[in-house]
């Protein structure tokens, strides 16, 4: 489907986007904005007071929705990290770039230390991009696109990294299992649980003060040399085994996965206070999403919520890709908006192209718009989003309407030993646990009238037939003009486990792997 | 129990406080606020844009939260109608008022207009109480304290009165079931469906408008007199059927629901305007709250959401009973403030009394408290929250520990039927068809870490017995000192219905009543 919109060029924007790939450094026009995404890891849509948390407890997340624009209608591009992640950063679907699984029918693919594959190098990913269009560009957290060596984000654009390649599970006993590495650019600096110790029975940990204070440093150098900036902030802390330092260890009304909410919170009110002291703020492009509903699976200590929306992560209901979303950009968006656009992750990639006045790629498919109409002019743009899971289209949302071609939750066996992606939520035909082929009569829901997914409209409406139609269409033009990218997540084999990352010599951390035996990667859900 | 907290009284109004019942005006002291009341009607938790609704409809009510006070943790007394404002006017709990039944086991009961009983003369209603102290007094809207003439609201010391003793059900015939009357003062002046319509088909009705020029009138009135007042604006299009008037049908996201939202939203922007431009915001005391949860029986299309919350109207579970809650009294209560003081609607009885300079009567128990304290100064009071149904005390929640003694949606028979409390949502042992007795030992939840109330501690868990030894000390002190009022819900007659209200003769519209015949009152939840 071509997701070339008419898309209403805001004033003062129309020369920024004649310039073309060279982007405006190079040109020596007035420098482009700075970006700053912060994306968060298993976060809900219901995890932030201004979305109606009950304990209320983001002050500065509240504050920066305040003084910026709230999205309630945004989305992730997949219900699972990995895919989401790189969805973001190459404006497309994971069903293009690759990031999917055709091992089974429908299954949530990611990429654990075992996996062989990870973002292609035809991908052409956003860091690598503004790179090229002059600005200084910096990872800190979780990466999550492959481990392997030429996966590495300094490969992909990235001047700077610290973080890790892989979830924080463990910890490993490095025998079965090596512990990940913490990687400071090209090279890692040691492993979680070792030096970078999480204690997963107090739940302490230090590392979003870390992550904190290299964004932090990473802004005031830019500051310093007067370069456009690219931080890409991805902390982890709302993952389970969800973390906090010390301080706020306890702070929460809502267990220890309050904590590790509130310390992001606090770090994103740091890093906006920076910017508003080094006098950036109004240069700086600020945008806060997560990268899959709340795992509801590991609720209530160890996972967020998803506010009204049925089901959490690893699912196609809202619970499952509906995402928190504020953007910030003091004296640029007015202060205080809402814009009900339905927004995709996958925008981010090409509003922050429109922003650095780069043109997205035009040799391939890109899913993501330009946010820039809705952020500046307060303009809405049509357009579908769409519920992957794995291979396979299991929903579409258009205006309003949501249609599920198929439902899926987990099979009996998982949900029997306790797997519960839905809990509390039971809805007869609609939080299924075999996979139901609803492409002939697809269910179909009103968001609006009914956020939560309860009440399927009547296939005799008129109401019904009228958004099918209209769906139907979307999904033609989709499933006519796509051509899926060659799967990465088939693929698994502990050979490739993060064994001997680069560095590890200099520290003495390499570890011996075992015999390559490549396995297509089991994935259950 | 006792519920006469240790409450610290803010500075400047310790004075205030020492002045009893004569009252503030007839002392020539300085005139005490204004107070204005806005009762919504089986309006939820999650309707209101503050509250996380994601089509975000209230921009006047969040306004109102972001120049004042906003409680997440806020209760009403009961989860129906009339029980819950006979405890708001009554500053007591149904079971102390008589607002409750003792026909059945946990049944919830109502003032339906076969009903015999009301608010018994013995009780003193705030309206009353402010009335003695000067305040001129009106109630727009729903009474549904009793419609039979002792029970008339100007009886019970308000001064004026526009709207209906019942709920707008209908429309009836006229010979098996009058419709509703519509009074004003101690008049009827014409009927539901009649010379007030509601187009049940269309939704339209010209009623929230009615109501609104009625408080704004009266506003000015008292404004010209120069009279502290008390308004008391009992609106009821949020509850089935739904109504709204003509600009304003279709123009929410959420449906005719949601269209009725919109309108009340207007109408409390017109109300907190008009304060402004009179110059009366600074003295007037502005609390907006609803009657109970949500109806989730009647959504999509006649019923709100509670958010994130458990089941919905009917209930003891948190979708029943917690309200949204918002305060506003510019220069006093400071702007964008969140409480979480664990609050009731009781309070308002005794936080009103308390701005007129009155002490609630001493010779009652009174559950009210005031909430001066955390308005005006932030503070936080230990006070219990107590879920009744009928005569049954189902849970309490003390601090963030909620023990239930008692669960029950409704009976199989009548789910089978497909009347659901708790559409889509299903926790075994908890949201039980059967009433079942956990008194000896309760289900607790942690209602921090867990609002939808999915995770019952462990038996075995510290916490658990912790939380449990706390609320068990409440129970028995509540128990042990509770006198129940004489249950005023449990005789029917079709007889008492509005056949022929004060002033039908000159308008023609006396209905002839069936003979007498007292019945026990029928309550199948």
């Amino acid at each position: 489907m071509a997701m070339e919109a008419a898309v209403v060029v805001p004033r003062g924007w129309r020369l920024l986007l004649l310039v073309s790939a060279a982007g405006l450094v190079a040109l020596g026009a007035p420098q482009p904005p700075n970006i700053l995404l912060l994306l968060m890891d298993d976060m809900g849509w219901g995890d932030l007071g201004v979305y109606g948390e009950p304990s209320r407890e983001t002050p500065n997340l509240d504050r920066m929705a305040a003084e910026g624009m709230l999205f309630p209608n945004f989305y992730s591009a997949n219900p699972l990290c990995s895919p989401s992640r790189a969805a973001l950063l190459s404006g497309r679907l994971p069903i293009r770039n690759g990031f999917y699984t055709t091992n089974a029918h429908a299954r949530n693919a990611y990429t654990p230390q075992e996996i062989v594959g990870g973002i292609p190098d035809s991908e052409r990913l956003l860091p690598s991009l503004l790179k090229e269009a002059g600005y200084a560009t910096k990872i800190v957290g979780k990466w999550h696109l492959g481990h392997r060596p030429q996966f590495h984000p300094l490969k992909h654009g990235f001047d700077e990294w610290f973080g890790s390649p892989n979830c924080h599970f463990g910890p490993y006993d490095n025998k079965a299992k090596p512990n990940i590495p913490v990687y400071k650019d090209w090279e890692m600096v040691g492993r979680f649980y070792e030096e970078f110790p999480i204690n997963v029975k107090t739940g302490e940990s230090n590392l979003t003060q870390i992550y904190l204070q290299e964004a932090l440093d990473f802004i005031k150098r830019q500051q310093a040399a007067r370069r456009p900036f690219f931080l890409y902030w991805a902390v982890d802390a709302t993952h389970a085994p969800v973390y906090a330092s010390r301080p706020f260890l306890g702070s929460s009304q809502r267990g220890r996965y309050g904590d590790a909410v509130r310390e992001i919170d606090d770090s994103v009110g740091k890093m906006l206070s920076l910017l508003q002291v080094l006098g950036l703020a109004e240069s700086t492009f600020v945008f806060f999403t997560s990268d899959n509903g709340a795992a509801l699976v590991s609720a209530p200590s160890q996972g967020g919520s998803n506010g009204p929306f049925l089901c959490g992560k690893q699912t196609t209901f809202e619970g499952g890709m509906r995402e928190p979303a504020i953007a910030w950009w003091p004296r640029h968006i007015p202060p205080g908006q809402v814009s009900h656009q339905l927004g995709s992750i996958m925008d981010l990639f090409t509003t922050s192209l429109a922003l650095a006045g780069l043109k997205p790629p035009r040799d391939r498919v890109i899913d993501g718009f330009s946010l820039l109409p809705a952020l500046l002019q307060g303009q809405l743009t049509d357009r579908p989003i769409l519920y992957y899971r794995g291979n396979t289209l299991m929903a579409v949302t258009l205006g309003q309407h949501k249609a599920h071609f198929w439902t899926w939750t987990n099979s009996w066996e998982e949900f029997r030993q306790g797997i519960n992606f839905c809990p509390g939520q039971n809805i007869s035909g609609v939080t299924t646990h075999t996979q139901e082929e609803h492409t002939k009569l697809p269910l179909v829901f009103h968001l609006g009238r009914d956020p939560g997914e309860r009440f399927p409209l009547s296939f005799a409406s008129t109401e019904y037939q009228d958004a099918l139609s209209r769906i139907t269409l979307v999904v033609q033009q989709h499933q006519d003009t796509l051509v899926p990218g060659q799967p990465q997540l088939n693929v698994c084999d502990q050979a490739v486990m993060n064994w001997a990352p680069p560095g590890c010599e200099k520290l003495g951390k390499c570890l011996r792997p075992p015999e390559s035996v490549l396995e297509k990667c089991f994935w259950p859900h």
